[in-house]
């Protein structure tokens, strides 16, 4: 894997990374495929939405359907039919926060599946095992993620912990099983600014091939959560990327680009299609509102989409209020075409040496909700 | 409108139909759109599948979200973004299987909607003016549809009903709002020989641009159903297309093709789709069976749609098994092409006047399955 840094402005970045499978334009977004797939929308949408790479969720993969079962079926990419870059995270996140009757030692994670209450085990080399059977060509070290809040004392054991795990991952993605899969080191040590600190420093120093801000968009404030990730950034090193994991509502993407980072992934564009929920520049549009029942207009005027250049708000709303499986398909279209086009406008202005013009220009226009889930997520797209 | 009887082999006959949206050519499938979309399909989808005409379901857009919205955002052709050919039904199918509280009367049909409990009335003339505003290519006339078993008393005086309703249908359609909508007249009659040559005479002579066969497959025995649609199309206007509504299976579509049929709907490809079962040259295929976990097959390796061309067994199987939307689409995608290409073979025999071959290749490998469901479905997709 390689990293090109092609411009800065201020702390934002616009670069290339180039995987074993392709190229990526920083900043860039990840839509979420959380079992192989990204949920309502084929390789032949996500290439039309400007897909680049798209995460896969190994906790997922490994319980169904196995990650054997993957690797006989010729690998990640050629079993989702995607042959783009795909990313993995290391199941830890999902682990920690869907699974029952969760065990913590040294040696990993004892849990039992939400699929059909099956027991398994999580170690750092068990969590590469599966990252490479899958195939990705960008995977992650086993972290352990803390829910928001927790004590100072909680923080650190944590932290210690997910360093030591993050060694061990390293040393058993070494050697010729390696092949051309990246792997990227994640920074922990929840809100605490010294603990991040910490995590940033030790987990660069044992050396990855980029790397990921984890447990953020827990819970926390939002500033907090800006704070922390432009202080981890800039204890990054400048010639590795930079992905904030799980985050986020477009505001976030711009926020957090502004502070040094180069990828986004989360469930937002696809899980609030489902809900009917759809981006637009001046903000999100709730479908399930009557004032768009008679309303002829494209969902964004400016979207080049199918869902915008087909179809108007009315019947799109007809659609998801009539629970017709087509709107999950437009509406996840239109708003992962949205994701991808403004990490493209946040590049192109990094690249023109405009960022700061362009992020006046959006938040000028961006009409910003507050809501109780006013944080991004994390969490799997429709989790088992 | 305008039918060219192209080629006849036996009573099989391949047609080209002329509509003011375009051509189809016949015998030809059309896929169910019951609420202004096929399930889980886009018109993009639609097209690549080879589908020339789809059926929309007047019940339910006269009931969500309501003709004259659909009127004021420019007709169904614009309001779902299909500029192909387009058939409506009457309604009345819908009315009598689908609604509650039903009050028949010379004049019309009360019934209450089960999407928002109001009380609504249908009547030949409402259902004309609703499929005015649709706008559809193909519209029909209200019929009454019996349930199977019926009294021959029965039969008879809702036979008698349906032919008043027949020219009070032809009569609304008439003069200037007709544009450039065909009407098909619908033959009823129920199970008796007597009646249904009573039905298709005098439907016939009420003059209508095409010529629907209805109440079948509705529970009859499946030779009755045979044997009453070689009766019927045999009294039918050569001249003029003859569409079986509701059928139906691979197997019936074959059957009656070779008795004179043109035009067939079904929700079976679709519907099938969402509960795994795909069509193939050999049968249908179950996925959720544990024998396709390893396939690395494609559902149906003569098959040239987005499904076959670029995914395993295993993977569409997984897919399904974790509720994944873009299964629905996919599934979808290819039973409707199955079916669209089994139409295109059964054309491309008749005109090669060797119909009679193909049928029997066709039965000597095609696994017809025998279930409770052994009929077609003339219910809708999905029905509210």
């Amino acid at each position: 894997m390689k990293f090109e840094l092609l411009a800065t402005d201020g702390a934002a970045r616009a670069g290339r990374l180039t995987t074993a499978s392709g190229v990526i334009e920083t900043p860039m977004f990840m839509p979420v495929g959380t079992h192989a797939a990204v949920k309502a929308l084929g390789p032949d949408d996500l290439r039309a939405a400007g897909a680049q790479i798209v995460l896969a969720n190994t906790y997922h993969l490994f319980l169904r359907p196995g990650h054997d079962l993957v690797r006989e079926l010729g690998g990640l990419h050629r079993f989702m039919g995607w042959d783009r870059p795909i990313l993995t995270d290391s199941g830890g996140f999902q682990v920690f926060s869907l699974s029952k009757l969760r065990k913590i030692t040294e040696a990993g994670v004892e849990f039992r599946s939400p699929v059909d209450g099956s027991t398994h085990f999580l170690s750092p080399e068990v969590a590469v095992e599966i990252q490479q059977a899958l195939g990705a060509d960008i995977i992650h070290a086993l972290d352990e993620c803390l829910a928001y809040p927790v004590s100072r004392a909680d923080a650190e054991r944590s932290l210690e912990l997910t360093l030591r795990w993050a060694e061990r991952s390293r040393a058993a993605h070494a050697g010729p099983r390696r092949g051309d899969q990246a792997m990227f080191g994640i920074v922990q040590g929840g809100v605490d600014a010294d603990l991040r600190r910490q995590a940033a420093r030790a987990t660069v120093a044992i050396g990855f091939d980029g790397y990921a801000i984890g447990g953020m968009a827990v819970g926390e404030p939002k500033p907090a959560m800006y704070d922390l990730t432009e202080l981890v950034a800039g204890l990054l090193p400048a010639h590795q990327p930079r992905y904030l994991m799980g985050v986020g509502k477009p505001e976030d993407l711009v926020h957090s680009v502004a502070r040094g980072v180069d990828m986004f992934d989360c469930v937002l564009p696809t899980r609030n299609a489902r809900n009917g929920q759809v981006f637009t520049p001046d903000g999100p549009l709730t479908l399930k509102q009557a004032r768009f029942t008679r309303d002829h207009a494209p969902l964004d005027a400016e979207c080049g989409c199918y869902a915008c250049r087909g179809f108007s708000r009315a019947y799109l709303r007809h659609l998801f209020m009539a629970g017709e499986l087509l709107s999950y398909r437009l509406l996840t279209l239109h708003n992962v075409t949205f994701f991808l086009r403004l990490v493209g406008e946040m590049r192109a202005a990094i690249v023109a040496g405009a960022f700061r013009a362009f992020r006046e220009r959006f938040f000028a226009r961006y009409a910003v909700t507050l809501s109780a889930d006013d944080s991004g997520d994390d969490a799997p797209d429709g989790a088992a």
